[in-house]
């Protein structure tokens, strides 16, 4: 142990010396701002600067280890989602569509899978605006235990059939682990809901299978705790893994949540996975719809969810925001005519 | 087919009658206003308060479905968790605890179980104080996967064995619904948290088993949300539910989160179930743990739930805002202080 | 007094027909959807209907006022900023600016006025780039009263000066009513900061000036509130508001406030007053400025308002949210290409 | 200019050397906890540690200043509101009532005067109680224009006149600097409320007063700016502050905010200023006022404010929440029993 109590004489006898350097560096720099005013940078600054000028890796860390909270970003690389992680975009394929390639994508349904006849009618529609991924709801998370609570395994052979003839892929929500390999058959990306954002067990599941994963963030969730949740899918393998913001509650009432559009470009900046923007849980309301989902292309989005379903008035949830087959088309035919403006293509239009 | 709009017609010629003489009374009060100045009741509020004079419960509901928001309060009727349909508390008893009794109980112990040693230590003194209810967490729930996760199975042992040893009795948490099994062996209440509040799957099974369950409020959870969550194990048959406000995510950073103290007589009233306060992850400040807790005593609380550790410094999770065993003792004292003043029993002490 | 008693009486004689009545028609109805499964309307929507028919206002105000609530749609329709009072757009002419007209403006300069130099570097480069209307704080509202509180009459001078040497509008924050008649002749815009949305002294008498008024959104006032703010400057006289989202209060730390973007169209929607974006106060991050205008822009925002400073490391305040000259004209650059592709003209440009 | 640039120089050649000397440290370090595993503590720390030991301010001046963030806790000492700068409790003086000094006052009265028969009614009752702080608004701010504004100077002479009569003291709202010197003859208490708690030109002209001001929490407003507003007053000179935790905006709604009850004994530490608990504003229920009196009693608040009425069914604000005469009885003898069993006196019972 002699070395050991050598090394710390060494690192207590250095600390002396950094202190006396610091407070006469100090006094400089209050004698030059009592004559010239001049607001200094805080030295903590001025020595990264001169670190990073030198490009000496190691010394940069050095100073940053100053202080413990600077560490952060250091350890920020080694997390999988991050772009210190992954420089070039995550893209997910999911029936010929590249999600997360730069051009927008659209995923529509009804909130709930209702009947074999209701998917179809909707699957017809938005097929023939090219639109190539279905979601509908056959696990239904209600506030209620009295609500419809969804159709179960039969709505995932509804989604499939018709989804199938259609030659589309369907994005459907899971609940737990233990309807994973059931609902696999019949899926093609995997939705894990906002009350499930921090259901570790579910997520540590889902990063040990192949498939997409589409994660909404939380009704309450950070953008930290939101890629965190990401992380726990990315840790366990599964590498496909698609954000959604879908509104984050406030104390406004005007709409259902309140979109957190800002999320948007964060997440682009901070992770390679591709964003997506869920129009209509974030706002709540038919009329929102499209303007929504064009602040959230102009923004950066890589794509747009939203809720379409035959005969919205009696479905049996979320009744006042799905639109139908009309107000999808005027709905379409809004957001075709900002992304042509803006020269993006729809790929499968 | 006769019939039916036959009653369709009568239907309609009441409404006539009704419109008239709505219109004939609001010009009465139009004049009695004018000349006297007295500002009215609405006429609603007097059609019900007639007819609960006459106690004919059909008048009243006829007058209620003037207005298809006024059938909630009907509706509330027939939730499981609610006043309407049980008037007197729920009481869970636990290791001889009658928690609801109208005395308070605390339910104390580390964050997480680390060692065996760790969790006698913080047994010992809980048991002196007469401390029945030792918490611990074997399983938990962390923002991200690279934080400890728990000791599993292993910490369940554990805190059993010291438990047993010490005549106490285990309170702790359970992250998914195939976790059930292997932890009934070794607890005694199970805890839901707060991530997990609507972990519906999770509810379901639980409602399925004879356990009591100690059901924490979701981060950002409405109360109506909290009741609604509770009446998914209330449905599916276990009746042993103890609600537990561990403060709401704001924009307040002072403090871990917002312990909002209203919704603990809020839940007393509307419901029957025991409710207690969790000032550990409501304040997430030692300082603020006596405090707390006596506010949430006079407010009526059945319950407080708070962290003690043995060496905070060294936890492996929430160092701090866990007590140390010193620092506990103070809060017991204080705690006790206050209750003796208020002429309760620590029916344990 | 008899005639007062008499008329109670025959009120309450009204009351008692109607309950009779509101009774026969609930046992019929009860029949017919025991027969028929018919959802039957409520009592309430058919009186309305019927009354409606009658194109008697007396009618429906009579049936309404059986419900205190349902007078609120009514209200609506009188208030000043409301799109049933008026159906057009309000426009505000500043310096040759058609703010509402459907082109987008832009309000740009530093946080505060802090030296004169300082205002003529940044307007300079504004001017060069079209921009026209000049922003700037001469009363600062500072969180603590040891902070830069601003240079007062003397700042408003130097924005004065400068502004009319390059042909540009003063848009500058007042703080009470007591600095209006000091403030009048240097400024074009008056702004109204988040913490003064609700000074109603403030706003009554800037409802009796005739200037234009910039409106911010109070830190965590719901879109209600602040239509109502507004209607307080409406209703002294004044019509000429811009009503100005800059981002509400959430748990969000990762942006300074959490930019509502959906409340742009539900103001559009609801008054026709012209709606306006501070991006920067919304994000509080540099690297949000344009992301977060192309979204509010694409969601149909009359403009953008941001601040630029010549020297942010060392503005007064706000240092770290403002753009630098270099940063200003990137974020022009950009905003100016998403303008031109979604064939908007910058007015002055 | 020769001096500042040598000083420049030499400062840079300093911040070399600790660079140089950072990086030694860090690779020792490095080692030690390779070799050995020890966690170190950051340099920073250890070098405050150093200082400290040393006890050479300046020394521990300069280390703080390698971080701005850093001298937060120095500036903490400078504020006036600041445990810091004043270890006793401040006690306001208002007619015979020492608020602050550990005993518990009550400040009632209707939401808004509307008549001197009213304030009369309220009064009698109040003064049979011993109440001595007679709250009422003559000065309402309200949501709407169009909402009873208040009965203004006339409703601070019956205000003042009733008062006198009962030997009790006023308490009302002030809207806006011009109001005081109207004001001041009609009142013992000026209250700034909730939303102006950052009018800043308000503030600072109290702050020029000697008057004991009652300044509300803001509706979203931190604990930290809620002190730094009472700044503004103290530092203006008038150090007769007393702080009220009103509740704040959250996604709650079953309450009209939510009452924030750990700020009470965070303020209690952090300031040495009086601070009392509005239980009406903040739970907007009348059957929560008495729970949530006892609750803000046991946590330490210096008082309890709530609105009594002698007509609340025909008042023109806020009518839901206030108390009738019969109810101000029932919840004055609640918190009567409270106090007792907790051995408090009421000082005027």
């Amino acid at each position: 142990m002699k070395n050991l109590s050598s090394s710390k004489d060494a690192i207590t006898k250095i600390e002396e010396q950094l202190i006396q350097l610091v407070l006469k560096r100090h006094k400089l720099v209050q004698e030059l701002q009592t004559n010239d005013g001049i607001s200094s940078e805080s030295l903590f600054t001025r020595m990264v600067h001169l670190a990073k000028k030198k490009k000496d890796e190691q010394m940069i860390e050095a100073i940053e280890d100053l202080f413990k909270g600077l560490s952060d970003k250091k350890k920020e690389k080694t997390f999988l989602y991050s772009r210190e992680h992954q420089k070039e975009d995550t893209i997910v394929m999911v029936n010929g569509e590249r999600i997360g390639n730069g051009d927008p994508h659209l995923i529509m349904g009804p909130c709930a899978v209702e009947s074999d006849q209701q998917v179809r009618e909707v699957a017809a529609v938005l097929k023939q605006k090219g639109v190539k991924l279905l979601r509908g709801g056959a696990f239904k998370p209600r506030t209620s235990p009295y609500d419809f609570q969804g159709l179960g395994v039969e709505g995932l052979e509804i989604l499939s059939r018709v989804a199938r003839e259609h030659n589309m892929a369907v994005v459907t929500e899971i609940m737990s682990a233990d309807q994973i390999e059931e609902a696999i058959p019949f899926v093609d990306v995997i939705q894990v809901g906002s009350r499930n954002m921090q259901n570790f067990s579910l997520l540590n599941e889902l990063g040990r299978i192949d498939k997409p994963i589409l994660l909404k963030r939380g009704l309450s969730a950070t953008i930290e705790e939101f890629k965190l949740a990401a992380e726990y899918i990315l840790s366990h393998g599964n590498k496909k893994v698609i954000l959604c913001e879908r509104g984050i509650r406030t104390y406004e009432t005007a709409t259902r949540n309140t979109l957190d559009i800002s999320a948007v470009p964060i997440l682009k900046q901070e992770t390679h996975l591709p964003v997506i923007v869920d129009v209509t849980h974030s706002t709540g309301r038919k009329d929102l719809l499209a303007p929504a989902a064009k602040a959230a292309l102009a923004i950066g989005a890589d794509g747009i969810m939203a809720e379409v379903h035959p005969d919205p008035a009696n479905a049996l949830s979320d009744s006042k925001q799905q639109m139908n087959l009309n107000e999808f088309e005027e709905f379409y035919s809004e957001i075709q005519h900002f992304l042509k403006r803006n020269q993006y293509e729809l790929t499968y239009a």
